[in-house]
């Protein structure tokens, strides 16, 4: 839920914070927008000159920026940035494809949840031409992960690979992608229930959900061999956006 | 995450269990279909005569069908129904109205996840024109509720009641609505981290959420007098649809 504030209008995604590229900003701390961002500073955010926004830059710290001037579409911001970095998310997601379209939607949710890392893999329930769309091509992908960290107002950038063997991924790369910290595989096989999540501060979680059919037998073999232990939200079959959503809600919550 | 089975295309909305108005079903528990139900059968699970498929009845029990015949669109099912019905959920959902686009979005999703009771509400940070929208008609919203049960294998009907009120709703309607149990309002200001709710089992809860811009004080103060106790995900502010079904699943993880 956003910045309060009556007056303006609340789109699907509200710029929180407005996010810039290292290499936008000249010294001393000077950015001029021209582009989607600059419209909605002067469209929804309706800035004039003197006002304050709140700015981060990627992977970098956050900060405030004084709007400077505001001509032709372009807006000229001086900004100041904190010290400290926002810590890195402490979920990463191992997650089945799903269909381009849910795919679609969950990128900008992922960001804005807090997730460090989305690493997309095949399995037997996925359907093999999901892998060809758009939708995992950075040039689209990208701005929607911006736009879900400018709505929770972070700076880091989800890390995306994607992975058309499943079984290279977790026997060969799985260990360089996800060094340390816990594996936990969402599935309705019985499962332990979610709050049964110790409540271990800072651990580093890996969450893998599987397909809308599931696992296989196979893979969910070879997570478990891969030291991925089950939990479960219940017996209810959910969507796999809507279960990737509650997933990571729901672990984040538990290991914060 | 549905049904295993390769074979079958994965689309959106799975049909985990067909659900059937009880008036659709003449004794000796056979049912007619001629509608979409029909078409997902022959369709999309390309049912022969001898299949069984799960069914349920809306707010009554689950069962499991045998197809019995298959002729121009129209498909014959023989229930056997289960003795017990599914327990109604423990989570009540009180939803200051996100945007229609969104509030369309969440519908399906909050049956799946299992809501008993969704109390929309208006605040002063919603739209009035946001309660003219026919997603807010049962002819819009109950085929999205009851495809939300056919994904999950529910068949309690969520409650859908929509206050313009919210000072009206809160001191002189809310009590009748949810008489017993916690109340719980989710925001942006620093509440209880949500993994501390006490995890006591079948205790029944209402969960408010407010708008994308937050409740104003006036709301917070209302809600906090009506027994409403803050819990939060973070600082992170997400978009509503998002963080509706974040919060219903967090709670519902930790009170089941």
């Amino acid at each position: 839920m956003g910045e309060p504030s009556a007056a303006q209008p609340y789109h699907a995604e509200q710029m929180n914070l407005i996010l810039l590229q290292s290499d936008e900003v000249d010294r001393p701390a000077r950015v001029e927008l021209a582009d989607i961002r600059a419209a909605h500073l002067i469209n929804v955010l309706r800035v004039a000159p003197g006002h304050e926004v709140r700015v981060g830059i990627v992977d970098g710290p956050r900060g405030l920026a004084t709007v400077k001037s505001i001509a032709g579409g372009r807006v000229e911001l001086a900004c100041s940035f904190e010290t400290a970095v926002p810590p890195p998310p402490r979920v990463d997601l191992l997650l089945a494809l799903p269909r381009p379209k849910v795919m679609r939607r969950l990128w900008a949710q992922l960001a804005a949840l807090g997730v460090g890392q989305i690493i997309l893999t095949n399995a037997e329930r996925v359907e093999r031409n999901y892998f060809d769309t758009h939708v995992l091509t950075p040039e689209c992908y990208r701005p929607l992960l911006i736009e879900g960290l400018q709505q929770a107002r972070d700076t880091r950038l989800p890390r995306v690979s994607i992975h058309r063997q499943f079984k290279i991924l977790v026997e060969d790369e799985l260990d360089a992608l996800f060094s340390t910290g816990r594996r936990l595989v969402a599935d309705c096989v019985p499962g332990a229930p979610a709050r049964t999540l110790s409540e271990s501060a800072a651990e580093h979680v890996l969450l893998a959900v599987g397909p809308e059919g599931g696992w296989n037998d196979f893979e969910r073999q070879l997570l478990a061999a891969h030291q991925f232990q089950p939990i479960s939200l219940g017996s209810r079959a959910l969507r796999s956006d809507t279960a990737c959503i509650a997933l990571v809600a729901v672990v984040t919550a538990l290991t914060s």
